[in-house]
Parts: structure tokens; sequence; C-alpha cells
């Protein structure tokens, strides 16, 4: 019984021949003698249109039930429809269907329909994101977000680059890069029931952590989500030479924001024998080629988010794929920011981390286009990063463009054994947990370098969606984890 | 400096054009005149041969400082060469490089390095998780979960399906399908220090659960890891149409056997307007299309699988690939399996469940080809798969493949919203954590299905590892999660 997708429909010849639409109905207009029905499904930006001329129904067509189906029509019913294929005499769209046959499949009550009403607010479709999928806007950024997932691999595969997974579960500590989720099967009502009874004998408070007896616990010890797969993937960079993970993060960061989610898919592609200049040709490929993808296989999508989400997002993005990225170091980006410290509410000076508003000055004002920033100071940037000789700064780089600010951010790592193992040591660094990250520099260390590309950060990029939490079906952040 | 990769090396003319090689050595053979190195970087199964002729060193070749490079190369020794690409003498291998330039990049202690051991065990490897993709064995096993993730993507983009993320962090309880994962930023110390001072204040034990307050939890409620995205996969489904997840999913089951992981990606397509018969059209397509993309462009890595592996793979997969699939009803499945009941561990008759033996004999001993066992008994099978009008049995399905038994399992869901509240209601499930999933059959509910696959039982399957801890980096499994 499965039918042909619309977008399929929509891009036949309109020959007469039978067609088979299945969807869900945007729009009715019943006029006296004619019918048109808009049917949807979700596999293209556009319906399709369904014609019932009263006057002269298509030849086999059964009237009477057509106008039993027509009753039960509204925005929302879910309809099979038979009939021939055929040019559109309307304008802006091609081919339409005449019907002889109309089926309801499902029922969509309008007086219960929660996306009935007129203008839906972003936070009312949160609330019913199990069915805003359906709505123009988030068809377009699911099938965006469909469509860059695929860019990536194929970008990577035509590469020579090898698909891994990293673990989301891990006892690593991950080098402080945010708060971390616990993952247990302790049962935290027994740790209390414990507590009770060992308070109900006399046990001092300040001992508390005895009870919690990790060796019972699944894995056998303290385990978190994982809030990076970097390190894991420069094992295997180190083996297989270019490979990238793509899969979800976890940052336990009490951060409401329209810029932040608990849980994130990233993209951290790492590479043997790279540099950091090699990595940053590659970050400048690679962005290019995303947002590429995006302009000239998603047109009508993004014809969608320029008209009613952000207008100016497609010249936005072209620019960035026209341009060539301006390349400074960081000392000589701080000289060119300090000359504007009046315009900052953090006035910038050598050895701060670039807030938001310094990069995209730098981005937007200074350069007018995209900016790598490289060579930052070591002490504003992670302990895994390769040393300059200058004893000061870092070989990270981070990519800087027009409208959002940073979109990726890398490094050259430091394949130097004593080099790592002192930087560790100085930021007291638990060794026993890294040792396994350590022997990639004892047995045939190389040179490597990789970054990192948070993927809902992409898409709101693309689309220009204001909240990160609407680029993503159904987004975890503080206090908000339904469905 | 970015190398070539080998892979591209080796299929490269060997028109005696100057090329740089990096990787690690495998082997070094030095006699004496002439000196033969394997390098592999990973990029494919073969390692490409360096060769210096001392009694004809290649010209501009600098002789002295080969030999110093030749002196710290032992295998592991990371390498950058500089050569002439040239056809080779030698049988096996149409390339080689005749050097120039050698250069260590990284030292490899023989007497430290763990790869250096002959007959290394599975067990042996899985404990230098961080290394064994440097394993002829792993980084075959690792290009193909590559290989495969992109199969599986081009499959469905091709078919017009869109890529959803399910969340992995979870409010709703997911029907009973196995044991959990708690997510929590809650302090499980600080949980038994309130204990002891509210035991030593006298707190009844049985009343432990009011110490742990999930409304101060990150997410204000009990989470958990996900065991499956199909509910949210058929939100999606039922406004694009057809959607498909691939993402890791989690078990806390206390399984230590080959088969278990507690973290495993699964692939979930899920699709609008398909009955049970078109989801069983695809899922035919689906293992047929990833076995032959296997067999035809990972050709080497498969080679090595038959060999070393498991010999026969090649032909069982292929037997799969060419060989239509048996379709035949669980209750005709069984009157089948019945006539062998003398040869099972446990009898089976109808109503139960097909244990893997029953699932084996089916597909390798009684139709010696592939079998798709539909029309499940409902007890056995989840509570919202279709259920037939015969009031015993559901729209399930799974797929079984000689070697393996099950490889995926799936149905058309329940559409009707009456149908599907009451099966709720008879087995007892919270229905205030459904609510969204049974709006889907209260607005414009459609006919759908969909199936899943565990991504690690198909690279099991395909390369022949005999446990599942070793077709993915970093095994996640009771007392394991190192790395």
């Amino acid at each position: 019984m499965k039918p042909i997708l619309i977008k399929d429909l929509l891009t036949s010849e309109p020959d007469a021949r039978a067609v088979t639409v299945c969807g869900w109905v945007r729009t009715k207009r019943d006029s006296k003698n004619l019918v048109f029905i808009q049917v949807n499904d979700g596999s293209c930006f556009a319906s399709i249109q369904l014609t019932f001329d009263r006057t002269n129904p298509a030849q086999g067509a059964d009237a009477n039930s057509i106008e039993e189906s027509l009753k039960n029509i509204n925005t929302g019913t879910s309809v099979r429809a038979e009939g021939a294929l055929v040019q559109s005499p309307a304008s802006g769209q091609a081919v339409e269907v005449i019907i002889t046959k109309l089926t309801v499949l499902g029922l969509c009550p309008p007086e219960t329909y929660p996306l009935q009403k007129k203008n839906m607010s972003m936070e009312y479709l949160r609330d019913n994101a199990h069915l805003r999928a359906r709505t123009n806007t988030f068809g377009a950024v699911f099938r965006m977000r469909s469509q860059m997932a695929m860019a990536l691999h194929t970008f990577f595969q035509e590469r020579g680059f090898v698909y891994i997974s990293a673990p989301e579960i891990t006892c690593s500590d991950a080098e402080g890069a945010g708060e971390m989720f616990q993952v247990t099967t302790l049962s935290l009502e027994k740790i209390a029931e414990l507590g009770i009874k060992a308070g109900a004998k006399g046990m001092d408070p300040a001992k508390a952590a005895d009870l919690v007896d990790y060796s019972k616990d699944f894995f056998g010890k303290k385990a978190n989500l994982t809030v990076s797969g970097q390190l894991e993937a420069e094992t295997l960079a180190t083996a297989l030479s270019r490979v990238y993970t793509f899969g979800p993060t976890f940052r336990a960061e009490n951060s409401n924001t329209p810029r932040h989610l608990s849980e994130f898919w990233m993209c951290e592609p790492e590479m043997a024998f790279f540099d950091l200049f090699d990595n940053m040709d590659l970050e400048e490929e690679f962005i290019k080629y995303l947002l590429n993808w995006a302009l000239t296989k998603c047109a009508d999508d993004m014809q969608f988010f320029e008209k009613r989400i952000q207008p100016g997002v497609i010249a936005q993005l072209q620019h960035v794929v026209d341009t060539p990225f301006k390349r400074i170091s960081y000392t000589d980006a701080v000289k060119e920011l300090e000359k504007y410290n009046d315009k900052f509410e953090f006035p910038i000076s050598w050895g701060k981390e670039l807030q938001t508003e310094h990069e995209r000055y730098l981005t937007e004002q200074i350069f007018k286009s995209p900016v790598m920033v490289y060579n930052y100071p070591k002490d504003v940037k992670a302990f895994y990063m390769k040393q300059n000789d200058d004893g000061k700064t870092v070989r990270a780089v981070d990519v800087l463009v027009p409208g959002l600010g940073e979109i990726t951010g890398g490094s050259e790592r430091e394949e130097d054994y004593d080099k790592l193992l002192k930087v560790c040591e100085e930021r007291g660094m638990d060794m026993k947990n890294y040792q396994w990250y350590l022997d990639l520099r004892r047995f045939g260390t190389v040179p490597h370098s990789g970054f990192g590309l948070g993927f809902a950060r992409l898409l709101r990029y693309i689309t220009g969606m204001a909240n990160i939490r609407d680029v993503i079906p159904y987004p975890r952040a503080p206090k908000l984890a339904d469905f």
C-alpha cells in the first residue's frame, strides 16, 4: 500500500497517470463547484494539491464517497487519495492530482487539535514537540538536520575518514570541560535508607561517602556521560589515520539559555599527520562544504528560512562559502580588538579568552569575513593542546563566522610524552585515568590534530532559528526532559 | 605536511613520482643489502612497502640519515618517508616506494609495546583497546563499522528518509524493554549524609524515598538513558513520513555474555503508510543492501574475515543477498518446529516466544534461507504492536538469518486509539507518560510500521567476530567501562 512520496510526485511528469497520495491535510478550500485540498507528507516543503470538480468529476470518480470524506476533512486529517497526476493550472505548482477516490485515514478534531491555533509561539510548539514536525517550520528544520548529517558523513567518507563511535558512558574524568551527569544503577532510595539506618546507630555524617559503594554499581566504579569523544578519537586516529565521531555528548551545566543544550550531537574529526594548518585547511573546506550543501540541495527549505525565520540568512551563508577564511594569530587579533575596547562589555587584553562579542566583532566588523584565530594563550585552553616554542601559546584554532561567532574549535594535539605529562601534573590531573591517553605518546607517537563541531549550533546558524532547543526534536535542558 | 593515504597510494599508477608516506611500521626486514619496511596507516587493510637498496640507493637519497633512522625502527614505530612510487617486483603488491628520506616520528620501544607479543588473545587486546585498532583484525572491524554506517545512511537517504535524533535521556517509562540506567546530578554521597542525619533524629527507614528529592535533580524528575528511540521516531514519521534513527541506546541488564552490550547503537526506521508487508519488503531490501555493500565495497577486509576470523562468512552473506526471504506466520513456523521438538532444549508450542535455537533451526535447517516470521502471539510482544482481528496475534515480524538468528525485528504499530489505550490499561502502564504517544492516534492517525537493527549484532554477523565487545571501539558491559 505504500505511496509515492510527495516530493517525488512534485517532480514527476504530469502525464495523467494514476497515483496514490498519502499525507496530512494542510488546508481545504471548498467553493461551490471546486474543492482544493493541500496535502503534505513532510518529505518536502511543498504540499500537493488534490482537486475535485463537482461539475466535472474525473472519470471513474465516486463522487458520493468523495463528498462523504470531504465532510470529515480538516487541517491535520490524514488522507489517502487516488487520482491522475496532471499539470496544474494554478500558479506556484507544476502538478496536481485530479482525484477519483478519497479516503480519510484518521480524523483530526479541530476543537482539540493542538496545531489548529493561529500564530503559535515557539514555546507553545515546544510544549507540543510530538506534533510540531507537522508545521512548515519544524518540517524544514528537521529535514535540514538530516541533510546536514548526510553532508557531514559524505564529506568525511569521500576523504578516507573512518566513522567511529566514541563511548557515551565513561569513567574517565574528562578535562573539566563542564559538569557531568552521573550514570548509575545504584538505588538512591536505598542509599537514603542505608543512611537512616546508619544514622540511627550513630554514624558520623562526615563518613557518608562510605555508604555509597561504587564497587556495586553497574560498572564497578563511578560512571558519567561523556562530554567529548576526542580523547578516544585520538586513539583511533593514531591507528586508522583519519577518523570522525558523530554522536551525542552531554553537559550538566545549569544554563537556561537559547544557546545551550544538555544533550547535543557533536562531530569530532581527528587526523594523524595533520598539523594545525592542515587542520585549518580541513575546517575551512568542511564548513564551506556543509553550507554549500544546504544552499544547493535544500533550496526550498532555505527559501522558507529566508522568508520566515531570518531574512538575510542565505546571503550570510553564501558569503561564508565564497570568502577565503582570514587567518590571524590570537596575539594579532587581540591587537586589533584592543582598538575597539570602548565598544565591549568586557575589554580584551592578551591572556583573556575571547568572548562572543569579541569574536563577532572580529568577523563581522573588522574583517567582514570568516576568521580563524590561532595560537591561543595556553592558560585559556585545554591540557591536550600542542605547546608552541614560545612557552606561552598553544596550537589551538577557533573558527568564527559572521552572525554566530565560533562555529568550530580545534587544535594540534601535544604528541610529546614529557610535555604532555608535565602539563597534566601542573593542572593537578589524576594521571591514573590517563595512562591509555599517554600511551599514544609512548608508542609510535605522531603529530595529529582535530576539531569539534556542535551540530545544533551549525543548524541554528543555517536555519536562523533563535533558540537551539528548536533544532533538535526533543531538547534536553535544565528541568526539560519531556517526551 | 599531510600525506596521501596509503589506500590511495596503493591504487595509484607507479609512475615514479615523488610521494610521502606516513604510518606505523608493521615489519622491517633488513638483509645485507636490501631493507624492506611494511608501513600501515589504517586507511586500508594492506600496508605499503618501503624499499632501500644499500648497493643502489635512489638518486638523492641520504643514505647515512636513512641508516640512522633504521636503527630506531621497530614494529609500531611511526615514520614519515619520501620516495618514488614504482611498480613492485614482489608478488602481492602492485606498487612500492623507493625511499630517499626516512624520518622516525615516534619511537616504539619493543620491550614495553603492548602489541609486540605473538598470538595476542582477544581478551588481551580488549585490555589494550586504546591500541588494538592498530592490529589487522581491529583495523578491519572498525573500517567495516564505518562502511556499514555509511551504507545505512545511504540506503535511507536514497529512499527519501529523514535522519532524526531520538533523545538519549528520557523520563518516559519505556515499555519494560529492559533495566535502565539512571541519569542524575544529585549527589549520592549527599543523600547518604541526609540519611545519616535523619536517622540520628529517628526517621523511619521506610520513608527513605522522602529524602530523594527529584525536583532538585537536573531535569526536575527522575531521568534514565533510553532503551529505544522508537516511540519518538513514530512522532516524526507521522509528520515526515519516513524517518530513521541511528544512535546509542542502553540496557542496564546484568548480562555478561558475548552477545550483550550495555551501550550499543541501534537503527530504527519508522514509516507512515507502511503496513506489515511493506515493512517486510523494506527489511529484506535493507539487509541485502548492507551485506552486498560489505561484500562488494570492503572486499579486502572481508577476505581477512574469511581467512582469519570465520571461514565461510563470505558465502553465508552472499547466500542472504541472493536468496528471497521466506515468509511464514508464527503459527505455521511453530507447526514446523514442533516436528523437531526432541532436538530443542526448550520444546516449542504455540504461545511461547521463539528462542535462538528455534530461530536458527528454522533458518538453517528447515528452510535453509533467511526467514521472516510474522504475526506473533500478542502476549510475547510489545504493547504498541497492531492487533490482528483474530484477537490473539499482533503484526510483528522477526527476520532470521543463517548463522545468527534474529537480525532485525519490527511491527506494524497500533494506530487505533481505543485499541491502544485498552492494551496499555491491560498491561497496567502509567498512562500519564504516554499522552503524547496516544495523541498520534487522536490527530490524523495513520497506519505505520518500523523495525530495529542492532548495529553491533549486524557487525558481528558480517565480520564473524565471536564477541560483540570486539565490534565497537570501547565496549560497555557489567563492570566494564574502561577508557
